[in-house]
């Protein structure tokens, strides 16, 4: 344990909530860490830059007007977990504001190999651009990064969590929600839906992000439909107790609870976190899937998510539906990405006066 | 085989004329995929449109000019294979019409790996991005692809084969006639010249291309040098016949045909496609290279190509030879793939205006 | 050996003052391959412009009139080893001047392994960008780079060395000669400073670079301090002697002649480069690292460098000390290497009238 190992453990012991003023500055958001920091005016804010930040792509003035934000700026991808549909959505977002991106995906190109600690790998980064955005296999590297360069002022550039360990991906949950907001826009908002979320519900950080920012809704019921080995954990549950959010546990049958959601969140079995090889694959999971002949019994106006990839959660057959909304809900994960970075480098006000 | 595959399967029986239609939107080259789709016509303008741009490009002026074009467009390479040359060529052909790259070109830093189909990783890619260009070690790969987009019309965005499996590279056949068109433009054109083609006929997708093309120049002849082991199909051959292309066999020794050559293509072994490893090797070549003594039996005129990587098959001194017209066929690579994601993308008309 | 191959074998046997002449254009910088190109008139050019690029960059408005200057020219990094510093730092350098760049950082992905020749590649790169940077394993590569574009006049584009084997890495040396004109700007200059240097001078290539380098400043003295199997090679001291630049050799503790120095630049053990696995580590070398309390035995405007990656030579207590200047210094590669390109493109004229 080096000094900055011990700074480090103190931080570490502080509540999300201290951690969220850290992750601040002026009370403004600064890096995007856990989605703790993801409070219903931060969540209004997103939904209403990104909704501005689409609409001015459309055109090529619009274009050219959002890629000249940032244009002066550069972004660094650092990328240590395969990925294609993050890693793109982000490195597209960057793209849309006009800032320039380098990366790192494959960390034996990096110096990591000559013995480089983390610390110094990042302060690295923190030396040629301007953002820094990363995925690693170990817990709370993104929070170590941004803590990390918080604490050197003078290269203090913000940090984006791209997915860290097996806990917090808020990126992912800030496109759930963005995709949820703009699906009921026009049906009375988020509040008083059912929100029916399927799969591997133990181990998928998606789903648990998402049961928290429920609590920004009033009114919300949720369903969760899985077999007990991968059912949700009771920390949840009890979260949802706490801010007496109705709770519904269907543990034989998807079909016995698809007719009662608003919206249906489907997920794949994470296998790579399985601690014996294979052991997923003894679960029968063939009652937690959506066929074509299933959306006879979904509501006409429910809409059908997923975080991607799929395996066979859910058929190609049912893609072509209108319900099905996971294709633009992916599609929103690089407009909702934009968003985020246009506010972090507060170039949001020029984006509302276009 | 999910509903997809089996719709795909039925377009696959489709003849490559009708094909044709479908990768074309109201008449116009949309998807470049296969080399039928290649008319006089589209050689003719991808012709002019090539000549244009790399004039432009001459002065910083134009080169801003041809920047701003596509700026607002963002472009995916997509590479399964080993590729530098079609590779670099195509991302440079982006850059220089402004456009934004996003790369994957190793697949274990991809969703792949989590077991993703290839059907939703191509939509996932038109999810981000405006253009689609890829290289697929498997066959068929780019028409799925194409196919599949086509068939949403919702992110329709175009895809531009880089070579799929053994059969289909058509932009190689584009540079290559573009390099003949441009090389004897102040000869008379290409019409009743004699195209020399040696090496690997059998395996090579380059000197198969360039058969079928000739079909569009009135009063070529063919002259095909190889041992037995590597001289080209019967397919090929009986396409000569049929549309009257008069076509010679040579399979003792290049030397005899040199001179009456006035392009020159040569191909390397293409070992990489053994049923046997070390097969090729067992075949004596060495009657099918050009050496720096050789090129005085080359008429004054002709001149000398080959798609690279070379080996043996050119001796490296006769790249001073002004004849040696590889490198500039190489570097016209470039300026033929922005000619034609120019034309893919309608922009040619402001070329043409300049 | 092929025809090339004979030719730049003679070529090698030129002394350094003679190749320098072949790495420039007009008199002017062309290529930046050997550190003996860094005369004084060089060293005096490059510092005033990266100063005045790094004040321009302070602004949007200068950023874009920065990202203006080459926004026509596109780069290729081509780096056969592992570096994220020296990658990054010169990726985001053509970044800040408006270039678009190109890479292949992983060998595998390239036409190499079809049996691809290195001068074949290469010229491949000159085919579709306007500079190449490359870092290889192997040494002379970037010389035999140089060497080769320019005895091809139509495609000589520059060709710049980010380290060659154990030998060359010219642009390292740029930015630490950079940081010490820089850090002792307002000292009365590097004249008549003490440099020691520390760690592993048998192998290390910056600290051999650095030493050739101070015989273009004036009273400068050197010493070295490393344990007696890491000592510097004697044909740098016989350098020193002969340009009479007094040197101390120190080999039982480095805080024996810390208190002399007014730069301290310390360095780690490069144990790739052991002939047997291990072999490193049997040195005790806990006498020449730096930690906190020894900062009190170090002149108080002196500075501490280090080129980076480091393990624990410095230990990182010290990095929140103002005479720590390594961090400074990694930043400065960045600003260096871009005045570098600036310089070799010749727009250094508009950047010193902005």
């Amino acid at each position: 344990m080096n000094i900055q190992d011990e700074k480090f453990a103190e931080f570490e012991k502080l509540s999300n909530e201290e951690k969220v003023k850290y992750f601040q500055r002026n009370g403004h958001l600064f890096d995007m860490i856990i989605s703790q920091q993801l409070n219903r005016q931060v969540i209004d804010d997103l939904f209403k830059i990104t909704n501005q930040v689409r609409t001015i792509a459309k055109s090529k003035t619009g274009s050219i007007f959002l890629q000249g934000l940032l244009r002066h700026k550069r972004a660094m991808l650092y990328f240590t977990q395969p990925s294609s549909r993050t890693f793109l959505s982000f490195e597209n977002a960057c793209h849309i504001l006009g800032m320039r991106t380098s990366e790192i995906r494959d960390s034996r190109v990096s110096s990591e190999i000559k013995g480089e600690s983390f610390d110094d790998s990042l302060r690295t980064f923190s030396s040629y651009t301007d953002l820094i955005i990363m995925r690693h296999h170990e817990p709370n590297r993104a929070e170590r990064a941004a803590w990390l360069l918080n604490s050197y002022s003078d290269r203090a550039v913000p940090v984006i969590n791209g997915g860290s360990g097996a806990d917090q991906h808020p990126t992912q949950a800030i496109l759930d929600i963005y995709t949820l907001l703009r699906s009921f826009e026009y049906q009375g908002g988020l509040e008083h839906k059912t929100i029916l979320m399927c799969g591997d519900l133990k181990r998928g950080r998606t789903v648990r992000s998402l049961s928290y920012l429920m609590k920004n809704f009033e009114g919300v019921k949720v369903i969760y439909a899985a077999p007990p080995e991968f059912q949700m954990r009771s920390d949840v549950i009890e979260f949802l107790e706490r801010h007496k959010i109705p709770c519904t546990i269907e543990d034989k049958n998807l079909l016995n609870v698809l007719p009662k959601a608003d919206a249906i969140y489907m997920t794949r079995i994470q296998d790579e976190h399985d601690k014996v090889s294979g052991e997923s694959g003894k679960t029968d999971i063939s009652n937690f899937k959506i066929g074509k002949e299933d959306m006879n019994k979904v509501k006409p106006n429910a809409i059908i998510l997923h975080p991607f990839p799929r395996r066979d959660e859910i058929d190609v057959a049912v893609d072509s539906d209108p319900r099905a909304m996971y294709w633009h809900q992916e599609r929103n994960g690089m407009w909702a990405r934009a968003g985020l970075i246009a506010y972090i480098f507060n170039v949001h006000g020029e984006i509302m006066d276009y």
